[in-house]
């Protein structure tokens, strides 16, 4: 239990101060927060009621969204980055969850040219801030809006392009378990550092919304325990972030819902 | 539009019978059959019916599904290809497009070996009849039960390790436009006569279902005409063929829905 860790998001219902007694009370060790998570509160202050209840903050989710068709906008997106930076320093998050976006509007070389030059953009920032930036390549269903950045072979060679100890890649199992060079390219970012973060949920069958209906751990067909082992040989030693959106599991009860999360991780991780 | 060819499939409301008459008066040269079309029909009278109607019969959709987690429903899938082989000889279809399956309750690897051995198992009998067998890579977003063969680079291995004459693949805008290798792998199986067939639609912006959200070309974020272009340098000369699945365009009247799968095909393709 000691590197579980819960996204804000997968108990969505939950306010981050119901969050800071509930998630310890459950055995949660670790906590990513979410940026709607902070709305209206003192970040800095936050991070101390976080810390104080036994919770090690983990990353703030999300940066990124970087592609736009007009400079104005990519612009905006770019001090938006910045912002997030502040805000990670403030929470004392050591790490941003970069989802990087993607513009249907143009081609997708486009939008994975504007993806590298706004990380390139942030990174001086992240770096001086003592913060990690963690390319997350999302599901290849997500391409059109979300991010251009679809496998994990793709966030590896950005990574690597980029070249900073500030950048590296998120391993989040929804987007990345059909992949058949998966375990090539784990072991590709795991052995040279590389390796940030670690999402584990699983994919419901049949999935009835491409983006609310994430299922829990050996509720899906994804191989989570062998991801996992996968991940860890490389010599990881990071926290197992659980990361789900589900209209059905944030119209229940919240409290029994991690009590669930707790079960599933420890049977089928 | 000598090479539009519409798949039965997308004008699912009417019959074959009615399609023998709609197709040609809205300009279609080519017919791809979906099997569930062909229910209670003379399948070789069908076949003479479609071409006397002046459409070419460019293949029979689909055969497939090979893994399942016991032999014996392998057995029952091997011989509904070796079936599907017969209807495409009696229709008169010289191609049948491979939707491979997977099995949620096993590994993606060993439903991978499972396409492989089933593919392997019927290619000499599609070889007897003349008719060529096409593996269509599906989206990853189709893992967990339609297909395990999700990138086209893992398509043209599998073409590639069974190295036969009739096994090649098929590409389709909707399943790859967002793999930044595709252009690489279009031109890997057209330049070694591997690829057998051209899909086409679009992805709307937001999809609002994973199986029946298809778009018109043009209506969503697929560059249509780039991919085209790709597919014809390497001299492809085949139809390119409008597979939508689309509950919307389904409620419509299909005469109108022709009308502007030929307009978006005139003015996206």
């Amino acid at each position: 239990m000691n590197r579980l860790c819960v996204h804000t998001i997968t108990t969505k219902p939950l306010s981050i101060e119901q969050i800071a007694e509930a998630y310890p009370r459950a055995g949660v060790s670790g906590i990513t927060v979410w940026r709607d998570a902070l709305e209206g509160r003192d970040v800095a202050a936050t991070g101390r009621m976080l810390r104080e209840a036994g919770l090690d903050v983990v990353s703030l989710c999300r940066g990124g969204f970087f592609p736009h068709t007009d400079a104005a906008a990519r612009k905006l997106a770019i001090e938006d980055n910045l912002r997030a930076i502040e805000e990670a320093e403030a929470l004392g998050a050591p790490m941003i969850v970069l989802v990087c976006g993607a513009a249907a509007g143009q081609p997708l070389e486009t939008s994975r040219k504007q993806i590298a030059e706004g990380i390139a953009a942030i990174e001086p920032y992240a770096k001086a801030a003592g913060v990690r930036l963690a390319i997350e390549p999302l599901h290849p269903m997500y391409a059109d809006t979300r991010s251009a950045i679809n496998t994990l072979a793709q966030a590896n060679d950005l990574a690597q392009q980029l070249n900073s100890p500030f950048v590296g890649v998120a391993v989040d199992v929804y987007h990345l378990w059909w992949d058949p060079a998966l375990h090539q390219e784990i072991n590709r970012c795991g052995s040279n550092g590389k390796l940030f973060a670690f999402h584990i949920c699983d994919w419901r069958v049949p999935t009835r919304d491409l983006l609310l209906d994430r299922a829990l751990m050996g509720e899906g067909c994804i191989p989570v325990k062998q991801i996992r082992q996968w991940v860890e040989a490389t010599g990881f030693k990071g926290y197992h972030e659980v990361e789900i959106f589900s209209t059905e599991y944030w119209a229940g009860d919240q409290l029994v819902f991690l009590d669930k999360i707790k079960r599933a991780y420890l049977d089928h991780c």
